[in-house]
C-alpha cells in the first residue's frame, strides 16, 4: 500500500458482497484519477492483509474489475489500471453535414404540433387515459414471463408473435368479432400502423389505385403512398363510406384495394351501414380488388348489438383486417394485430421477417398473461363503462356552453366526437384561440385527403376525465370569436 | 337464497379481498352454467346475512361484476345474470379463403428450416447465447421504469424513442466510435432490421440501382427491393468490398446507394481496409451516393485497436449508419438505431411516424438505466472475453476434427467464423448429412445474392459454450463424405 491508499471502509452487514463493494471502491478510485492508467494495483495477498480479507475475496474483486475492463491481469503477474483507448478525433458538428446527393421529401404527415402549455387540456388526442391503464398488472406479467420462461423467451421470438398470444387473440377475434382466424393466419404487430404498413406492401405495386376515404387517417395514407399507390379518395356520409361513389369509380379506374374504417370511421365516427358492407363486399369479389379493413377501436362501442367486421362476412377472402389493442392497453405496448386469408399470408410473413423479423416475445407472453387471467375482459367492461360516461359529459358539455355554435350526432362507439361548426366560424382560427385559453383541439383538415378548410371537428373524450372535460369546453367557448359566445 | 346455494367457503385470512372472492365464487357459478343467464341474484341484504358479510362486502362484489359484464343490476332494483351476445354465425374453414384478386408472390428469403431435432447443436444461429442475456438485470429495470415513470411512460412516446436512451446511445456511439450524433439525429428502432427498412425507404426511390456485396445479408436485400431498388452485387475479398470493382460499375450505372458491412462483413467476416474505406467514401462524395453502413456487432472485435466506422470518417455527410445492441442484450429487446445527417433525419423521422409511431418507451427506458448504472458496459467486457475464448475454441475444433477439409482465417471479430470446404466437398450434402449427426449449419448459398452453390461455409460460435462447440465439429466430421473423414 505505497503510493495508493484504499479510500473505503468495507462492510460485512451490507447487502452487497464484500469483493463487489471491494471492485466498486477501486474503480471510483480509477474514475476519479487517484489510481492512474497503468499504476499497478497491490498484490491480492498484500491487498488482503492490509483489509483484513480473505484473499479470494480480494481476487474476485479484481477479476471483476478485469471484466469491466478497468484493470489488466498481465500474464507475468501483477494487475493494473488499464490505459484507456485513444479518444477518435472530436467529430465535427452536426449541422455542417449536407449530402451530396438529392434529398427525398419528408411524407405529408399533419405537423406535428409542440408540447402544449402545462395545464393546457388535450382534446386532440384519441390516446386512452394513462390514468387507466392496467399498468401494474401487466409490469407483473412481465417479470413473470420473464422468470418463468425467462432467458429463452427474449431470444427466441417468431416473425409471427409469440404463439400463446397469437391464441389468445384468434380466440377473442372468433368469438367476439366472428373472424375467420386461427394462429396461423394472425399475425401479432407492433403497432396498427406497422400493421397497416406490413399490408400496404403485401397487397399493393407501385402505380396501383387505392381507394380511401375522404376523411381518414393520415398515416395510413403515408404508408400506401409509400408503397408506390396512387390514392382517391371517396366521400363518407352518416353511412360511412359511400359505395355508390366507389363503383362509379370502377368505371373509370381499375383498383387494387380500398381502405376503410367502417366500425367508427375516422375521423367521423359514423358506422357503415350492413347494405353498404354488403354492397362493397360483392363489387370487391366480382371486380377483384382487396379490402384493408382498419377496426382500430372495435371493443369501444355503447350502443346497440355488436357490429361484426366485414372481414367476418361475405366478402372475407378478399378482406385483410387490421386491429390493435392500443386504445384498450396503451399505445406502446406490442398488440396489434392482422388478419388475413391464407394465401395472402404468405407474403405478409415474408415482408414481416425482412422488415422486422421477430416481435417483443416476453411482452406478448405478459399480454397474454392478461387474456389468460381475465383481467382483460374486466379492463374492457370497466373501461367501456368509463368512456360512454365520458362521451355523454363531453356531450352535455358542448350543448351547455356551445349552443348552436356545432351541432353533432352522439357517436355509438370509438373515442372521439365529430362536430360541424355552425357557418361563419373559421374553425383553424378558433382553434389557435383556444390553444391561448388553455385546451387543445384540431380542425378537420389534417384529416382531409385534398387538405381542404374544413367547418368541422374532431373532439377526443377518452383522454380527460368529465370535469376535465367539462372545463376544457368552458375554455372551448371562451375561445369563440367575439359575437359568437354564448357564456 | 332459494333456488342457488353458493358454493364457496370465504376466507377472510387469504390475501384477495372478501368481495372479489364472492364475485369470483359467483363468476364461476354463472360460467359453470350452475346460475343461469337471466336469473336473479339474491338480494345484497339477504346474501350477506347469509354469509355473514358486511352489505357493502356484497355490493362491492355485485359491482365487480357489473364491471366484468357478468350481471346487470336493473334499474328498477335487483341484479341478474347476464344474457350473453348471441354467437356470430360460425366462420367457414380458412382454408376457403380465395381471393379473387392477382396474389403478389413473397419476398425471397432464405427458406426458414425446420425446428431442428432435440438435442441439436446448431452453429447456424449468430444469435447470443440466451444463458449470458442479463434478464434479470433488465426485467429489474423495466419494473423500476414502469413504477417510477409509471403509466405516461407507456402511453407517451417518441417515434425517435425516448430520449433517456437516445442520449445514453448518443454518447456511446460519440465516445466508442467517433459519430458525430446528438440525441436530435440518432433514432432508436425496434431491429436492425427495422433500421435498414426505414434507410431503404428514406433513401431509395422504385429504379434505383443499389450496390451490395455479392455476399451478403438477404433481408437487406429484400427490403431494398421491396423499397424499389434494382441491386447489383460487388465481390467481396480478404479486405472487404472490392472498391476497385465498384469503380468500374460507376461507369455503367447511376447508383443511389451502397450498402454493406465494413466492420466485420456478413458473412465472410473480414474488416474493409482503411485504404478501400477512404476510397468508397471520395467516390460517394463526388459521384453523389448514399452509403449505408450496417454495423451490427461493433463491439465484438477481439483484436487490435477498434476501427472507427465509415460514418465517423470524411464520408459521413453521405452515409447513413444503422446499429443495434441486440447481439450484446438479446434480439428481442428494442435496442437498434440509425444515425443520419440532420437533412437526411426528416424523411427518416416522417417515415418512422407514418409506419409505427413510437416505440416501446417503457423497455428503451430499462435498457438506458443498464447503461446508465454501469451494467451495459460490463456487460460488453464480460461477452467479449467470452466470445474469444468460444471463437478459438471452434477454430481448435475445426483443426482438430476436419484437418485440411475446411481452411479459414481466424475472424478479428464478429459471432461467426467463414471457413472454405476443400473442393471435392458438396456443402449442402455435407450440411444435410450433419442435420443427421445432430449439428446444423448451413452453406454459403443462402447469402449469395445470386444463389450459386458455394464451398463456403459460415460458422457461429456466439450460441453455444466450448464444449458444445468442440462436440459440433466432432459430429460434422462424422458427417463428412467417406473417404474426407479423418476421424
Amino acid at each position: 500500500m505505497r503510493r495508493w491508499e484504499l479510500a473505503i471502509a468495507l462492510d460485512p452487514g451490507r447487502e452487497l458482497p464484500l469483493f463487489l463493494q471491494l471492485a466498486s471502491a477501486i474503480a471510483d478510485d480509477i474514475r476519479s484519477g487517484r489510481l492512474k492508467p497503468g499504476e499497478p494495483l497491490p498484490g491480492s495477498r498484500e491487498l488482503a492483509a492490509h483489509l483484513g480479507l480473505n484473499r479470494n475475496t480480494v481476487v474476485a474483486g479484481y477479476d471483476e474489475l478485469v471484466a469491466e475492463g478497468l484493470v489488466n491481469a498481465k500474464r507475468g503477474g501483477g494487475t493494473f489500471v488499464a490505459v484507456p483507448m485513444p479518444l477518435p478525433p472530436q467529430p465535427p458538428a452536426a449541422a455542417t453535414q449536407m449530402p451530396t446527393y438529392p434529398l427525398l421529401p419528408p411524407l405529408p404527415l399533419p405537423a406535428t404540433t409542440g408540447a402544449p402549455a402545462p395545464g393546457t387540456l388535450i382534446l386532440s388526442n384519441g390516446a386512452p387515459d394513462a390514468r387507466l391503464f392496467p399498468a401494474r398488472e401487466l409490469a407483473r406479467a412481465f417479470r413473470r414471463a420473464i422468470e418463468r420462461r425467462g432467458r429463452v423467451l427474449i431470444t427466441d421470438a417468431d416473425a409471427c408473435g409469440h404463439l400463446r398470444l397469437r391464441t389468445e387473440l384468434a380466440a377473442m377475434l372468433a368469438r367476439t368479432r366472428g373472424l375467420a382466424v386461427t394462429p396461423e393466419n394472425l399475425m401479432v404487430t407492433r403497432s396498427i400502423e406497422q400493421g397497416i404498413d406490413l399490408v400496404a406492401r403485401t397487397l399493393v405495386l407501385p402505380g396501383d389505385t387505392v381507394a380511401v376515404e375522404a376523411f381518414g387517417y393520415p398515416p395510413a395514407w403515408s404508408v400506401l403512398r409509400l408503397a408506390g399507390a396512387h390514392l382517391v379518395p371517396i366521400p363518407v356520409d352518416s353511412d360511412g363510406m359511400d359505395v355508390d361513389a366507389l363503383e362509379a369509380l370502377l368505371e373509370k379506374h381499375t383498383l387494387r384495394a380500398v381502405f376503410l374504417t367502417p366500425h367508427h370511421q375516422f375521423p367521423t365516427t359514423t358506422v357503415m351501414s350492413q347494405a353498404r358492407r354488403a354492397r362493397l363486399a360483392e363489387l370487391a369479389l366480382t371486380r377483384g380488388f382487396a379490402i384493408i379493413e382498419d377496426d382500430y377501436d372495435h371493443e369501444f362501442h355503447y350502443e346497440g348489438k355488436p357490429i361484426l367486421p366485414i372481414a367476418a362476412g361475405a366478402g372475407r377472402a378478399n378482406t385483410v383486417y387490421v386491429g390493435s389493442l392500443a386504445n384498450l392497453l396503451a399505445p406502446g405496448v406490442s398488440s396489434g394485430f392482422i388478419v388475413a386469408p391464407p394465401p395472402v399470408f404468405v407474403r405478409l410473413q415474408s415482408v414481416r421477417a425482412a422488415s422486422d423479423a421477430r416481435g417483443d416475445a416476453a411482452m406478448e407472453c405478459a399480454v397474454a398473461e392478461l387474456f389468460e387471467d381475465g383481467e382483460l375482459l374486466r379492463h374492457v367492461h370497466r373501461m367501456l363503462q368509463v368512456y360512454a360516461r365520458r362521451r355523454d359529459a363531453l356531450a352535455d358539455a358542448l350543448t351547455r356552453y356551445l349552443g348552436d355554435a356545432v351541432t353533432f350526432h352522439l357517436p355509438e362507439g370509438g373515442m372521439g366526437l365529430w362536430a360541424r361548426a355552425d357557418e361563419g366560424i373559421n374553425v383553424a382560427r378558433w382553434s389557435r384561440a383556444a390553444e391561448q385559453q388553455g385546451v387543445r383541439f384540431v380542425d378537420a383538415r389534417r384529416f382531409d385527403l385534398r387538405q381542404q378548410s374544413q367547418p368541422f371537428l374532431r373532439l377526443c373524450f377518452s383522454y380527460h376525465d368529465e370535469a376535465e372535460l367539462n372545463e376544457a369546453v368552458r375554455r372551448m367557448a371562451h375561445a369563440l370569436p367575439h359575437g359568437r359566445q354564448i357564456h
